[in-house]
């Protein structure tokens, strides 16, 4: 199903050569006030054409606000729907593919699934269904920041993306994301940790293949005495609130954040679209060869940064809602 | 909250010194043929005391059935609960521990969240609750084992455990598991991709700090030419069913099984607990030094790998059930 | 939150003066024939403005289809998202409401809830957010038709319509509503009975404050022998499926359903707005007088037999598709 | 499925013959105070055998609470399990039964759905579920005790109920329940409103066939300018927050509360099995006779009454742990 969350919940559709893209983001509380131009700087960010080495495709990605936002930047508490038109879809440039199956891609699994050959431009499987995932996450990033909370996401080039352009291949990469200012006490122990939650998120974005937080990976081969956060001061005017001396858990115990900034990285395999000639099959059980013509980044890690900080805005978002509080007052 | 799944939901309650821990396996199909000695035969492989490198504690971990199959075991349809009562539960071993945080568990962070100090060995927190994922696990695999679909992880030794028990020390490890007999079509395309998942079921077994699939976070250095997963032949009698000649992808493609084994790999940090002193504080805000005495396994990873298929089989039962289908009919 | 359902699933959203309403139909499946008129004629029966007893307000509703449909008419199974601008909004006539609450409205509610006071026209309050639900309801119930279930609603007058208009005073109604061609054992045992999904369903619309079904209410006073449904005739060419020789039950049993009509009424209070003097509070404590000048019918119900309709067909719907199976197949 | 709530939810299960009943709440805050000897008055309030029209079968119903309770009776925050035995269960009663269908009973539609004949005393569809609802709500209202709301329902005789018994026949009846305390400002606008939750929550009870809140029913045929509830005085030391003259409305505007008393009534069926012969056919197609021996109440609403209060306790209880605060605290 297309919802995100629990308590703040985006729920989107949208095929990416169809009229519009969209969604609606609910749960948000009321009285929060919101910058429009916010959500617009966010689109920009994770548009096409960006650079030499991403896809050219260029549109304006303008979100238009439909409801829950008054038209002075205050959120009503009633869902905020949205939409972007696609205005620049091109589909003849996928004309070719009707029916074929793309390797890697998703073609193949959706015909499995649904049993029709619809999807111009991957249908619900394009990247371009993340504008809406920005969109949401801008609006709730504006809360979160209020609280004190940032989240700051970078590539990290693990192979030459200009190398691979070069050579008319794709290349995969990784996105490192930090989110500072978390209080300690979020997440649910046991079936809903932070950490489940995050790595969720992360790896419904297009191509993610592998999630880490902390020492990630490394630590499956640290010994224990090597990975201990040790506890440092108190912080100053919050009794019983700790800073710790290093941070290998990365921010969360047992799912529950520590107050320590949460880091995690994100792994990304190479677009699956290449520039050369490839075999496959199409419907009808024949043979053929795939020569991609439409416009495609050679890697779509590099594009997805702020899909990365708007899936963290959401989730983290979404479990502060429903973070339980103690006592008998509600 | 407490509840793993959608369709066919688990919901877990218990703290591991307390009288039980127990579960709910709501939403099995009816008529389903259950083997009664395949759930102890399983709670038997997770339990502690199996090697001398496991933890020594020895219960006998019967689960009592206490509804939704028949005597001669056939499911109703209707809830299963169940309950496994703690009889070794040794609370002693504890007792030093009231008020004292230990490092990189989840003592401070429980305590910031619920402001209630009484979680003896841990609560909610300790790996004792993965034993009714495990019955969990064991009633669903027999469903999906009906279907052809089977479930095998093993325990790859990342660092020696045994150095790590004799220098007092503790250790990581991984645990890579393969899901054959997948048909093509189960999974959703958006938020609720088969691997996103997967991910959150397995980065919520205790002490998990990385999840990959496929050829995971390697792929994230390669090429796109490198690892595209080229359409092999069609399986006799299925007619546009294919197998592919490689499986780069781990079974998985857009978030639908593509009909190939799905593989992946979680990485596990090392048990948190070392037979070492370690400075803390406790809730009182004094210094203090923590010293086990408890049983504890020097490689938690070792114990999860039943856990980690229980997992799987819960993930993939509950995406199965919630396939929507093609068509008018229901 | 604002959505419906829970394997097929409406989430609406839109303010009925701001620029538009809205919702996401999620969950149908693929392949599914939709006659895309048949959305219009149903928007069109709920439209205000049909006779000289409702409300003057005209505007088209025409329902844009944004995504999950192809343009000949086939389900994608995928999100169907759609929007309907409001266009002839003249929010002038609810400008003297400003800081005033309407008695019997959920204004003073709202202000309570959401501490804000931007609702012209009532917000998420207003009959308009029906609309959204017809338009989901236009699509599922061509589904349930294509398997034989139909759906009829209609107005029961309980007092005249006319002499309430004629005294500048508003009255309630009933609306009756037959399932007809349901299959047996659609509806889950204990908290998701169907007529309980259905009570929830119909107690959601605009001024219901009563349900009942089969013989109802009036069962409370009834004698066992005297609502007994006995077993009549097989069904020919289907064993073991009955018919009754009587439908006291209303088509349920047990929260399933029994094969027969189900039938149920909804009982709505008065329109609260009257065209008299009516003394309240506004947002400073200060005591006000309303005089109404909007559009109003005098008696909700009366347009709330479409909506019925699709609140009806929406639950089935759900309810359908989220029916187990017996037995091993999925 | 057999959840419910969304926030403070109530997992159920047990057969009414099987070895338990029991279930898991989850959500509760922590650190809220917990008379345990209150749940078993509440459960003996609903045994049977209480009065000389109640059913004659007698049995303890001890609940075993299994976590989220220190022996104190503090709330730990983590899920509350239990279990109560069925240790009274004389199955044989029901032996005459197997195969047969009891007409007005749940067994047609459940072997319609289940396929299975299995279910001795009416499985889940037995009356005896509705003790864990009892052991949920009696732990859910200390919790809305302490913040001043208090919940209380009545038997409402609309028919002699030792007429009906000693006709050897069954008869309905009514139960009416008021909800003090409620602050304004709790439900949600659309599909989740308070009345529409409530609605849910009692025609779930076995038996019920209709629900009304406020003057319900009766104000289909009222006049609008007969029910309005108008604003009396802002409540001492909270400005803005107002009584009203009349409560017509049942306390809730707009599904929202509106801190006036929550009233409403809930109509049930008469017992459907009754003391004489009827006739049916069994799982074979035969045409048999039934002559029920068993212990059966001549009126099952008598006793219903604390099991509406136990519903409503849940429902309400979940609503104000899911209610959104305002503005950008958390």
């Amino acid at each position: 199903m297309n919802t995100f969350g629990k308590y703040i919940t985006l729920t989107t559709f949208g095929e990416s050569h169809g009229p519009a893209m969209g969604g609606i983001l609910d749960g948000m509380p009321s009285l929060v006030k919101i910058d429009l131009a916010e959500i617009d700087r966010q689109t920009e960010r994770r548009a096409p054409g960006r650079s030499a080495l991403t896809s050219q495709r260029r549109e304006p990605d303008k979100a238009e606000i439909l409801s829950g936002i008054t038209a002075d930047g205050l959120t009503l508490g009633t869902p905020i729907g949205f939409i972007v038109r696609n205005r620049d879809a091109r589909s003849g440039d996928y004309a070719g593919y009707q029916g074929r199956f793309r390797p890697n891609h998703a073609d193949y699994t959706y015909y499995t699934k649904y049993g029709i050959n619809d999807f111009r431009g991957g249908g619900r499987a394009s990247a371009r269904e993340t504008v809406s995932w920005v969109i949401g996450g801008a609006i709730v990033r504006q809360w979160l920041s209020a609280m004190g909370i940032e989240i700051a996401a970078e590539f990290i080039e693990t192979n030459s993306v200009e190398d691979a352009k070069n050579s008319l291949d794709s290349t995969g990469g990784a996105v490192r994301c930090v989110i500072s200012g978390m209080p300690a006490g979020i997440g649910e122990p046991v079936f809903e940790k932070l950490h489940s939650r995050l790595a969720a998120a992360m790896m419904g974005i297009n191509a993610a293949k592998a999630f880490e937080y902390g020492d990630g990976r490394d630590m499956s081969a640290m010994r224990g005495s090597e990975c201990l956060d040790l506890f440092g001061e108190e912080i100053e005017g919050r009794p019983g609130v700790y800073r710790f001396l290093t941070n290998h858990s990365g921010g969360i115990l047992g799912g529950i954040s520590n107050g320590m900034p949460i880091n995690f990285t994100v792994y990304f395999k190479p677009t699956p679209t290449i520039m050369q000639d490839v075999p496959s099959v199409d419907t009808d059980g024949h043979r053929v060869v795939i020569n991609p013509k439409g416009r495609h980044d050679p890697c779509v890690a590099m594009r997805a940064v702020p899909v990365v900080e708007a899936m963290a805005a959401l989730t983290v978002a979404d479990m502060i809602k429903g973070a339980s509080r103690k006592g008998s007052q509600y």
